[in-house]
Protein backbone atom coordinates (compact mmCIF):
# COMPACT_ATOMS: atom_id res chain seq x y z
CA UNK A 1 0.00 0.00 0.00
CA UNK A 2 1.08 3.35 -0.48
CA UNK A 3 0.67 6.28 1.70
CA UNK A 4 0.70 9.73 1.65
CA UNK A 5 2.01 12.21 4.90
CA UNK A 6 0.15 15.33 4.17
CA UNK A 7 -1.18 19.00 6.41
CA UNK A 8 -3.85 19.46 7.98
CA UNK A 9 -5.82 21.91 9.89
CA UNK A 10 -6.97 21.84 13.33
CA UNK A 11 -9.75 19.67 11.99
CA UNK A 12 -7.88 16.80 10.91
CA UNK A 13 -9.83 16.96 7.29
CA UNK A 14 -9.28 20.28 6.38
CA UNK A 15 -5.88 19.78 3.92
CA UNK A 16 -4.85 22.72 2.25
CA UNK A 17 -1.18 22.23 1.70
CA UNK A 18 -0.65 23.44 -2.08
CA UNK A 19 2.34 20.63 -2.41
CA UNK A 20 0.46 18.23 -1.37
CA UNK A 21 -2.84 18.87 -3.56
CA UNK A 22 -0.09 18.26 -6.42
CA UNK A 23 0.34 14.69 -5.56
CA UNK A 24 -2.90 14.25 -4.49
CA UNK A 25 -3.99 15.30 -8.26
CA UNK A 26 -1.24 12.67 -9.48
CA UNK A 27 -2.29 9.87 -7.25
CA UNK A 28 -5.70 10.30 -8.48
CA UNK A 29 -4.78 10.80 -12.27
CA UNK A 30 -3.28 7.33 -11.82
CA UNK A 31 -6.08 5.72 -9.84
CA UNK A 32 -3.97 4.83 -7.03
CA UNK A 33 -4.92 3.19 -3.95
CA UNK A 34 -3.40 5.04 -1.23
CA UNK A 35 -3.72 5.93 2.42
CA UNK A 36 -3.13 9.29 4.12
CA UNK A 37 -1.94 10.05 7.31
CA UNK A 38 -1.87 13.86 8.55
CA UNK A 39 1.01 15.87 9.87
CA UNK A 40 0.76 19.53 11.41
CA UNK A 41 2.42 22.05 11.29
CA UNK A 42 3.95 21.22 14.80
CA UNK A 43 3.36 17.52 15.42
CA UNK A 44 5.17 15.79 12.66
CA UNK A 45 5.42 12.43 14.48
CA UNK A 46 3.36 10.32 11.83
CA UNK A 47 7.14 11.17 9.98
CA UNK A 48 8.84 9.42 12.45
CA UNK A 49 12.01 7.02 11.03
CA UNK A 50 11.86 8.74 7.61
CA UNK A 51 14.47 11.53 8.16
CA UNK A 52 11.97 13.43 6.41
CA UNK A 53 9.76 16.17 7.78
CA UNK A 54 8.41 18.06 4.91
CA UNK A 55 5.05 17.32 3.48
CA UNK A 56 4.42 15.88 0.47
CA UNK A 57 6.17 12.69 1.76
CA UNK A 58 5.51 9.26 0.40
CA UNK A 59 6.28 6.00 1.31
CA UNK A 60 5.80 2.64 -0.83
CA UNK A 61 6.84 -0.61 1.21
CA UNK A 62 9.99 0.13 2.59
CA UNK A 63 10.58 3.68 0.28
CA UNK A 64 10.01 6.85 1.56
CA UNK A 65 10.44 9.87 -1.33
CA UNK A 66 9.96 13.90 -1.02
CA UNK A 67 10.12 16.92 -2.51
CA UNK A 68 6.57 17.31 -5.08
CA UNK A 69 9.18 16.72 -8.68
CA UNK A 70 11.08 13.81 -6.81
CA UNK A 71 7.42 12.15 -6.34
CA UNK A 72 5.78 12.65 -9.56
CA UNK A 73 9.09 11.46 -11.74
CA UNK A 74 9.30 8.54 -8.83
CA UNK A 75 4.93 7.48 -9.21
CA UNK A 76 5.64 7.60 -13.08
CA UNK A 77 9.07 4.97 -13.00
CA UNK A 78 6.80 2.91 -11.10
CA UNK A 79 3.63 3.17 -12.05
CA UNK A 80 4.07 3.59 -16.02
CA UNK A 81 0.69 3.68 -16.57
CA UNK A 82 -0.92 7.17 -17.35
CA UNK A 83 1.67 8.82 -17.01
CA UNK A 84 2.06 12.64 -15.53
CA UNK A 85 4.53 13.74 -18.16
CA UNK A 86 4.37 13.53 -22.16
CA UNK A 87 7.98 12.73 -22.21
CA UNK A 88 11.45 11.93 -20.14
CA UNK A 89 12.73 15.58 -21.27
CA UNK A 90 8.79 17.20 -20.21
CA UNK A 91 9.63 16.00 -16.58
CA UNK A 92 13.11 17.72 -16.39
CA UNK A 93 11.69 20.86 -17.59
CA UNK A 94 9.13 20.18 -15.05
CA UNK A 95 11.44 22.21 -12.29
CA UNK A 96 10.93 25.32 -14.73
CA UNK A 97 6.93 24.98 -15.04
CA UNK A 98 7.08 24.04 -11.33
CA UNK A 99 8.68 27.00 -10.17
CA UNK A 100 7.10 29.47 -12.76
CA UNK A 101 4.00 28.48 -11.08
CA UNK A 102 5.47 29.14 -7.47
CA UNK A 103 6.96 31.85 -8.21
CA UNK A 104 3.84 33.59 -10.55
CA UNK A 105 0.43 32.15 -8.94
CA UNK A 106 1.54 30.20 -5.51
CA UNK A 107 3.88 33.01 -4.06
CA UNK A 108 0.34 35.71 -4.97
CA UNK A 109 -2.34 33.43 -3.94
CA UNK A 110 -0.70 32.33 -0.51
CA UNK A 111 -0.81 36.67 0.54
CA UNK A 112 -4.41 36.45 -0.67
CA UNK A 113 -5.39 33.88 1.45
CA UNK A 114 -2.51 33.45 4.29
CA UNK A 115 -5.28 34.40 7.31
CA UNK A 116 -7.63 32.19 6.29
CA UNK A 117 -4.98 29.31 6.52
CA UNK A 118 -3.94 31.03 9.77
CA UNK A 119 -7.88 30.37 11.01
CA UNK A 120 -8.22 26.58 10.19
CA UNK A 121 -4.82 25.80 12.16
CA UNK A 122 -4.93 24.53 16.18
CA UNK A 123 -3.45 26.52 18.36
CA UNK A 124 0.00 25.51 18.84
CA UNK A 125 0.34 25.88 14.94
CA UNK A 126 -0.56 28.84 14.88
CA UNK A 127 1.58 30.35 16.88
CA UNK A 128 4.56 28.87 14.63
CA UNK A 129 2.52 29.84 11.42
CA UNK A 130 2.79 33.39 12.35
CA UNK A 131 6.44 33.33 14.14
CA UNK A 132 7.62 31.70 10.37
CA UNK A 133 5.40 33.47 8.25
CA UNK A 134 5.00 37.32 9.27
CA UNK A 135 8.73 37.68 8.89
CA UNK A 136 8.37 36.72 5.65
CA UNK A 137 5.24 38.36 4.37
CA UNK A 138 6.39 41.71 6.04
CA UNK A 139 3.07 42.62 7.89
CA UNK A 140 0.55 41.13 10.50
CA UNK A 141 -1.51 37.92 8.91
CA UNK A 142 -4.29 39.81 9.27
CA UNK A 143 -3.63 42.77 8.02
CA UNK A 144 -3.71 40.80 4.52
CA UNK A 145 -7.11 40.75 4.18
CA UNK A 146 -7.65 44.34 3.63
CA UNK A 147 -5.10 44.51 0.54
CA UNK A 148 -6.22 41.29 -1.51
CA UNK A 149 -8.81 42.84 -3.54
CA UNK A 150 -6.33 45.20 -4.78
CA UNK A 151 -3.99 42.18 -5.07
CA UNK A 152 -6.36 40.40 -7.10
CA UNK A 153 -6.30 42.73 -9.37
CA UNK A 154 -2.65 42.43 -10.06
CA UNK A 155 -2.78 39.18 -9.86
CA UNK A 156 -4.31 39.35 -13.29
CA UNK A 157 -1.24 39.66 -15.01
CA UNK A 158 0.25 36.70 -13.68
CA UNK A 159 -2.25 34.58 -15.18
CA UNK A 160 -1.95 35.68 -19.05
CA UNK A 161 0.08 32.83 -19.83
CA UNK A 162 -1.55 29.75 -18.66
CA UNK A 163 -4.55 32.04 -20.29
CA UNK A 164 -3.00 31.69 -23.51
CA UNK A 165 -2.42 27.92 -22.98
CA UNK A 166 -6.29 27.56 -22.33
CA UNK A 167 -7.19 29.77 -25.26
CA UNK A 168 -6.29 26.61 -27.49
CA UNK A 169 -6.47 23.86 -24.98
CA UNK A 170 -9.22 22.19 -22.21
CA UNK A 171 -5.90 21.65 -19.85
CA UNK A 172 -2.46 23.04 -19.76
CA UNK A 173 -1.69 19.58 -20.70
CA UNK A 174 -3.69 19.49 -23.80
CA UNK A 175 -6.72 17.44 -24.30
CA UNK A 176 -6.22 15.65 -20.26
CA UNK A 177 -4.82 16.60 -17.44
CA UNK A 178 -1.74 16.05 -16.66
CA UNK A 179 1.30 17.21 -14.52
CA UNK A 180 1.02 21.14 -15.75
CA UNK A 181 -2.62 20.85 -14.35
CA UNK A 182 -2.09 19.05 -11.43
CA UNK A 183 0.85 21.52 -10.68
CA UNK A 184 -1.82 24.75 -10.99
CA UNK A 185 -4.55 22.93 -8.95
CA UNK A 186 -1.53 23.22 -5.90
CA UNK A 187 -2.63 27.02 -5.65
CA UNK A 188 -5.86 26.73 -6.46
CA UNK A 189 -6.77 24.22 -4.07
CA UNK A 190 -5.09 25.80 -1.04
CA UNK A 191 -7.29 28.87 -1.89
CA UNK A 192 -10.18 26.58 -2.02
CA UNK A 193 -10.12 24.49 1.24
CA UNK A 194 -9.52 27.33 3.99
CA UNK A 195 -11.15 30.32 2.04
CA UNK A 196 -14.08 31.84 0.19
CA UNK A 197 -12.30 34.38 -1.35
CA UNK A 198 -11.23 33.66 -4.93
CA UNK A 199 -7.95 34.57 -6.03
CA UNK A 200 -8.59 33.83 -9.37
CA UNK A 201 -12.49 35.28 -9.93
CA UNK A 202 -10.99 37.60 -12.55
CA UNK A 203 -10.30 34.51 -14.81
CA UNK A 204 -13.08 33.37 -16.94
CA UNK A 205 -10.86 31.05 -18.63
CA UNK A 206 -9.16 29.26 -15.59
CA UNK A 207 -12.31 29.56 -14.24
CA UNK A 208 -13.85 27.13 -16.24
CA UNK A 209 -10.50 24.88 -16.43
CA UNK A 210 -10.95 24.90 -12.62
CA UNK A 211 -14.63 23.35 -13.28
CA UNK A 212 -13.12 21.30 -15.33
CA UNK A 213 -10.46 19.58 -13.30
CA UNK A 214 -12.97 19.79 -10.10
CA UNK A 215 -14.98 17.72 -12.52
CA UNK A 216 -11.86 14.52 -12.82
CA UNK A 217 -11.35 11.47 -11.16
CA UNK A 218 -14.74 11.08 -9.52
CA UNK A 219 -14.83 14.93 -8.84
CA UNK A 220 -11.90 14.25 -6.96
CA UNK A 221 -11.11 18.34 -5.93
CA UNK A 222 -15.03 19.16 -5.62
CA UNK A 223 -15.65 16.79 -2.69
CA UNK A 224 -12.73 18.05 -0.97
CA UNK A 225 -13.90 19.18 2.89
CA UNK A 226 -13.45 22.86 3.27
CA UNK A 227 -13.04 24.97 6.09
CA UNK A 228 -15.92 27.46 4.97
CA UNK B 1 14.15 34.79 -48.35
CA UNK B 2 13.80 35.44 -45.39
CA UNK B 3 14.71 38.73 -43.52
CA UNK B 4 15.35 39.29 -39.50
CA UNK B 5 15.06 43.04 -38.42
CA UNK B 6 16.91 43.46 -36.07
CA UNK B 7 18.40 45.91 -32.85
CA UNK B 8 21.83 47.71 -33.41
CA UNK B 9 24.38 49.51 -31.34
CA UNK B 10 26.58 52.66 -32.79
CA UNK B 11 28.14 49.70 -34.97
CA UNK B 12 25.65 48.15 -36.95
CA UNK B 13 27.23 44.86 -36.37
CA UNK B 14 26.82 45.23 -32.64
CA UNK B 15 23.75 43.47 -31.89
CA UNK B 16 22.87 42.57 -28.60
CA UNK B 17 18.82 42.28 -28.28
CA UNK B 18 18.04 38.74 -26.47
CA UNK B 19 14.89 38.67 -28.20
CA UNK B 20 16.12 38.61 -31.03
CA UNK B 21 19.04 35.99 -30.51
CA UNK B 22 16.63 33.43 -29.54
CA UNK B 23 15.01 34.21 -33.25
CA UNK B 24 18.77 33.93 -34.43
CA UNK B 25 19.56 30.45 -33.17
CA UNK B 26 16.20 29.10 -33.85
CA UNK B 27 16.69 30.32 -37.92
CA UNK B 28 20.17 28.83 -37.39
CA UNK B 29 19.00 25.48 -35.87
CA UNK B 30 16.94 24.91 -39.00
CA UNK B 31 19.71 25.92 -41.55
CA UNK B 32 17.53 28.16 -43.10
CA UNK B 33 18.93 31.11 -44.99
CA UNK B 34 18.29 34.92 -44.48
CA UNK B 35 19.26 38.54 -44.25
CA UNK B 36 19.06 40.45 -41.92
CA UNK B 37 18.27 44.71 -41.47
CA UNK B 38 18.28 46.53 -38.48
CA UNK B 39 16.65 49.02 -36.78
CA UNK B 40 18.01 50.82 -33.74
CA UNK B 41 15.97 52.16 -30.38
CA UNK B 42 15.39 55.60 -32.29
CA UNK B 43 15.05 55.18 -36.50
CA UNK B 44 13.08 51.82 -37.01
CA UNK B 45 12.49 53.30 -40.72
CA UNK B 46 13.55 49.41 -41.76
CA UNK B 47 9.90 48.28 -40.83
CA UNK B 48 7.99 51.12 -42.54
CA UNK B 49 4.95 49.51 -43.71
CA UNK B 50 4.94 46.82 -41.21
CA UNK B 51 3.24 48.16 -38.94
CA UNK B 52 4.78 46.46 -36.21
CA UNK B 53 8.16 48.85 -34.15
CA UNK B 54 9.14 45.69 -32.13
CA UNK B 55 12.24 43.38 -32.98
CA UNK B 56 12.38 40.69 -33.65
CA UNK B 57 10.59 40.72 -36.54
CA UNK B 58 10.73 38.51 -39.67
CA UNK B 59 9.59 38.96 -43.14
CA UNK B 60 8.78 35.82 -45.79
CA UNK B 61 7.05 37.03 -48.74
CA UNK B 62 4.96 39.57 -48.26
CA UNK B 63 4.09 38.04 -44.58
CA UNK B 64 5.47 40.16 -41.59
CA UNK B 65 5.61 38.21 -38.25
CA UNK B 66 6.40 39.73 -34.84
CA UNK B 67 6.55 38.48 -31.14
CA UNK B 68 9.30 35.55 -30.41
CA UNK B 69 7.05 32.99 -29.60
CA UNK B 70 5.07 33.41 -32.18
CA UNK B 71 7.91 33.50 -34.51
CA UNK B 72 8.77 30.35 -33.08
CA UNK B 73 5.39 28.83 -33.78
CA UNK B 74 5.60 30.40 -37.44
CA UNK B 75 8.98 28.62 -38.59
CA UNK B 76 7.96 25.35 -37.32
CA UNK B 77 4.67 25.71 -39.07
CA UNK B 78 6.01 26.86 -42.26
CA UNK B 79 9.44 25.23 -42.22
CA UNK B 80 8.81 21.64 -40.46
CA UNK B 81 12.38 20.00 -40.22
CA UNK B 82 14.45 20.05 -37.86
CA UNK B 83 11.66 21.27 -34.99
CA UNK B 84 12.07 23.93 -32.33
CA UNK B 85 9.57 22.20 -30.06
CA UNK B 86 9.25 18.14 -28.92
CA UNK B 87 5.20 18.71 -29.68
CA UNK B 88 2.17 20.82 -30.50
CA UNK B 89 2.00 20.38 -26.69
CA UNK B 90 5.35 22.27 -25.87
CA UNK B 91 5.03 24.98 -27.98
CA UNK B 92 1.90 25.73 -26.10
CA UNK B 93 3.54 25.38 -22.83
CA UNK B 94 6.50 27.54 -23.93
CA UNK B 95 4.92 30.40 -22.80
CA UNK B 96 5.65 29.87 -19.72
CA UNK B 97 9.17 28.47 -20.27
CA UNK B 98 9.83 32.09 -21.99
CA UNK B 99 8.29 33.91 -18.91
CA UNK B 100 10.24 31.61 -16.83
CA UNK B 101 13.13 32.91 -18.32
CA UNK B 102 12.70 36.63 -18.75
CA UNK B 103 12.00 36.48 -14.89
CA UNK B 104 14.78 34.92 -13.89
CA UNK B 105 17.77 35.18 -16.26
CA UNK B 106 16.67 38.06 -18.44
CA UNK B 107 15.75 40.84 -16.31
CA UNK B 108 18.88 40.31 -13.26
CA UNK B 109 21.45 39.77 -16.81
CA UNK B 110 19.95 43.36 -17.72
CA UNK B 111 20.74 44.79 -14.09
CA UNK B 112 23.95 43.40 -14.55
CA UNK B 113 24.86 44.78 -18.11
CA UNK B 114 22.74 47.66 -18.59
CA UNK B 115 25.61 50.17 -18.67
CA UNK B 116 27.63 47.95 -21.40
CA UNK B 117 24.37 48.13 -23.40
CA UNK B 118 23.93 51.62 -23.24
CA UNK B 119 27.83 52.31 -24.29
CA UNK B 120 27.14 50.17 -27.71
CA UNK B 121 24.56 52.69 -28.50
CA UNK B 122 24.74 55.45 -30.99
CA UNK B 123 23.84 59.26 -29.02
CA UNK B 124 20.47 59.70 -30.22
CA UNK B 125 19.50 55.83 -29.06
CA UNK B 126 21.42 56.55 -25.72
CA UNK B 127 19.23 59.32 -25.00
CA UNK B 128 15.88 57.38 -25.47
CA UNK B 129 17.57 54.14 -23.55
CA UNK B 130 18.07 56.83 -20.37
CA UNK B 131 14.41 57.92 -20.45
CA UNK B 132 13.21 54.50 -20.96
CA UNK B 133 15.29 52.08 -18.84
CA UNK B 134 16.12 54.44 -15.74
CA UNK B 135 12.59 55.03 -14.53
CA UNK B 136 12.19 51.08 -14.68
CA UNK B 137 15.70 50.30 -12.68
CA UNK B 138 14.85 52.66 -10.08
CA UNK B 139 18.55 54.22 -9.98
CA UNK B 140 21.21 55.56 -12.97
CA UNK B 141 22.61 53.48 -15.69
CA UNK B 142 26.04 54.09 -14.33
CA UNK B 143 25.07 53.35 -10.63
CA UNK B 144 24.68 49.91 -11.74
CA UNK B 145 28.17 48.69 -12.35
CA UNK B 146 29.19 48.87 -8.51
CA UNK B 147 26.47 46.49 -7.46
CA UNK B 148 26.97 44.14 -10.29
CA UNK B 149 29.28 41.57 -8.16
CA UNK B 150 26.53 41.22 -5.25
CA UNK B 151 23.46 40.65 -8.20
CA UNK B 152 25.61 38.18 -9.68
CA UNK B 153 26.07 35.87 -6.07
CA UNK B 154 22.27 36.18 -5.65
CA UNK B 155 21.86 35.04 -9.25
CA UNK B 156 22.95 31.78 -8.62
CA UNK B 157 19.76 31.01 -6.71
CA UNK B 158 17.73 31.28 -9.74
CA UNK B 159 20.10 29.19 -11.88
CA UNK B 160 19.57 25.95 -9.79
CA UNK B 161 16.40 24.69 -12.12
CA UNK B 162 18.49 25.00 -15.11
CA UNK B 163 21.64 23.49 -13.66
CA UNK B 164 19.13 20.75 -12.59
CA UNK B 165 18.05 19.72 -15.82
CA UNK B 166 21.90 20.04 -16.83
CA UNK B 167 22.79 17.81 -14.67
CA UNK B 168 21.29 14.87 -16.67
CA UNK B 169 21.49 16.47 -20.10
CA UNK B 170 23.81 18.00 -22.83
CA UNK B 171 20.77 20.94 -23.61
CA UNK B 172 17.62 21.83 -21.92
CA UNK B 173 15.97 20.26 -24.53
CA UNK B 174 18.01 17.41 -24.24
CA UNK B 175 20.50 15.57 -26.77
CA UNK B 176 20.07 18.42 -28.96
CA UNK B 177 19.59 21.76 -28.32
CA UNK B 178 16.03 23.42 -29.36
CA UNK B 179 13.94 25.99 -28.01
CA UNK B 180 14.83 25.90 -24.34
CA UNK B 181 18.36 26.44 -25.24
CA UNK B 182 17.15 29.14 -27.55
CA UNK B 183 15.31 30.82 -25.14
CA UNK B 184 18.47 31.00 -22.63
CA UNK B 185 20.41 31.70 -25.55
CA UNK B 186 18.71 35.29 -25.52
CA UNK B 187 19.97 36.23 -21.99
CA UNK B 188 23.42 34.91 -22.72
CA UNK B 189 24.30 37.07 -25.66
CA UNK B 190 22.95 39.76 -24.46
CA UNK B 191 25.35 40.01 -22.16
CA UNK B 192 28.25 38.27 -24.02
CA UNK B 193 27.89 40.85 -26.98
CA UNK B 194 28.19 43.90 -25.59
CA UNK B 195 29.61 43.48 -22.07
CA UNK B 196 33.41 41.98 -20.64
CA UNK B 197 30.99 40.47 -17.05
CA UNK B 198 30.27 37.15 -17.29
CA UNK B 199 26.68 37.22 -15.21
CA UNK B 200 27.08 33.11 -15.49
CA UNK B 201 30.84 33.07 -13.75
CA UNK B 202 28.80 31.30 -10.94
CA UNK B 203 28.02 28.35 -12.53
CA UNK B 204 29.92 25.53 -14.29
CA UNK B 205 27.17 23.87 -15.33
CA UNK B 206 25.69 26.99 -17.44
CA UNK B 207 28.84 27.87 -18.63
CA UNK B 208 30.09 24.24 -20.46
CA UNK B 209 26.43 24.37 -21.83
CA UNK B 210 26.97 27.86 -23.30
CA UNK B 211 30.54 26.37 -24.61
CA UNK B 212 28.42 23.61 -26.50
CA UNK B 213 26.00 26.26 -27.61
CA UNK B 214 28.99 28.61 -29.01
CA UNK B 215 29.51 25.37 -31.09
CA UNK B 216 26.41 24.60 -32.15
CA UNK B 217 25.25 25.74 -36.29
CA UNK B 218 28.91 26.17 -37.26
CA UNK B 219 30.40 28.06 -34.40
CA UNK B 220 27.51 30.77 -35.06
CA UNK B 221 27.28 32.30 -31.80
CA UNK B 222 30.64 32.46 -31.02
CA UNK B 223 31.63 34.14 -34.01
CA UNK B 224 29.65 36.91 -33.63
CA UNK B 225 31.00 40.53 -33.20
CA UNK B 226 31.67 41.62 -29.64
CA UNK B 227 31.80 45.69 -28.57
CA UNK B 228 34.54 44.23 -26.16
Amino acid sequence: MLTLFELSGARPEIRFSPYVWRIKMMLEHKGLDYDTKTVTFTNKSALEGSGLNRVPVIKYGEKWVSESLDIARYLDATFPEKPLFESPLAAEQAVILNNWMDQNILMPVFMMIVADIHDTLDAESQVYFRETREPRIGCTIESTRSARDERRESFKASLAPIEAILANHDYLSGSVPAFADHCLMGPVMFAHIPSSFDPFAGSIPIQAWRERMFDQYGSFARKAPRAV
